[in-house]
């Protein structure tokens, strides 16, 4: 077993550091946001820090850094414009949604550069991702910003969310392998999803079993 | 393809829209969060909203909801000691961990009730998941209201991170699939992982190629 204390942390070499502590939370989602400037530049580009926050109002989070130059435009557009999409990334989109992270020039949208199709829905403000499958738009509600480290968290309320049909079972339960969802570990490296099963509520005397699938 | 908008959703059954909101960020971490009172009595919580803040300060944040009755006592241990552990959950501890959400006495560790060990490492003030592979031990930093729905986030810096050697590559890369890591959708289905592959840092010109393994 290894043995990290702050100190060791402090003086690992950067990279190293950034690798180890963007894993040690364990999986994380994979979501492209999608947003479009005032003068109607698209853009797009790859979270793993979208978070459950929750559900009445139905609220998601994300964290941005200000500074850093690939989320910038994400950043700037949504305190812009208010509005701004989530869209899943599956199996076979992995190597065009990590391409996102890519300086691109000024004028380029990550859609095109990237290979993929806007798609706007419901006279929604900010564009959707065609190929993705879960897609969620949201209105900014708050912006936090975290003393700690300067970077700040972006609360959004869900106005359109739209899934499969057969993603979604009656209860409302969602199966994130029927359509080959993705998790990030790390910065850089993506794994695939296998369900092992649900578990009840639990209550108090006996250990929780898994339900028959 | 499903469409729900927000009129749709505040109107869904509440369960079906706990489900439904609860899943649709994607895969979520599986986390033991492991805490002590004043008094000396243990407690651990199963937490799917583990999240990296930064790596330099080492920062990770959590949610909590104060008024929720399962994670008041991991809120209120950390608030009073500053300290606490996140614990990976794999494969093998699933339904143990689930467990944890069951209401249990007032007298009642859920580290006993559930069959799990508590460990005691670098006079730490919390305890640690002997069971889990990847134990990282955490200093409340900073406590951030929520306006949008009363929840809070937990700012924590790290002050140990214990994993497995063979967990870790030079680079500082964890891989998720060799202890048997798991995710969590929703709020009750679990997911085991299986690396799909590495991408290099992209830049524009070129799609980015999966890394030799």
């Amino acid at each position: 077993m290894l043995h990290f204390d702050r100190p060791a942390l402090q003086q690992l070499d950067k990279v190293k550091r950034l690798n180890l502590v963007n894993a040690i939370t364990g999986i994380k989602p994979a979501n492209l946001v999608g947003t479009v400037s005032p003068g109607g530049q698209t853009n797009l580009a790859i979270f793993s820090s979208v978070v459950h926050l929750g559900s009445n109002p139905a609220l998601l989070g994300m964290f941005v850094r200000p500074t850093a130059d690939v989320v910038r435009h994400t950043y700037e557009n949504i305190r812009s414009t208010r509005y701004y999409t989530v869209n899943h990334v599956h199996e076979g989109l992995v190597q065009q949604a990590h391409y996102t992270a890519a300086k691109f020039g000024a004028g380029e949208s990550e859609f095109a550069a990237c290979g993929f199709t806007e798609e706007w829905l419901h006279d929604f403000t900010a564009p959707y991702v065609t190929e993705s499958h879960i897609r969620i738009g949201l209105q900014l509600a708050e912006e936090i910003p975290i003393k700690a480290n300067g970077t700040i968290l972006l609360v959004g309320e869900i106005v359109h969310l739209y899934l499969p049909t057969e993603s979604i079972s009656e209860e409302g339960h969602v199966d994130l392998a029927v359509k080959n969802g993705v998790g990030i570990s790390g910065l850089n490296t993506y794994y695939s999803l296998q369900k092992v099963g649900s578990l009840p509520y639990p209550t108090p005397g006996s250990l929780p079993q898994f339900e028959a699938k």
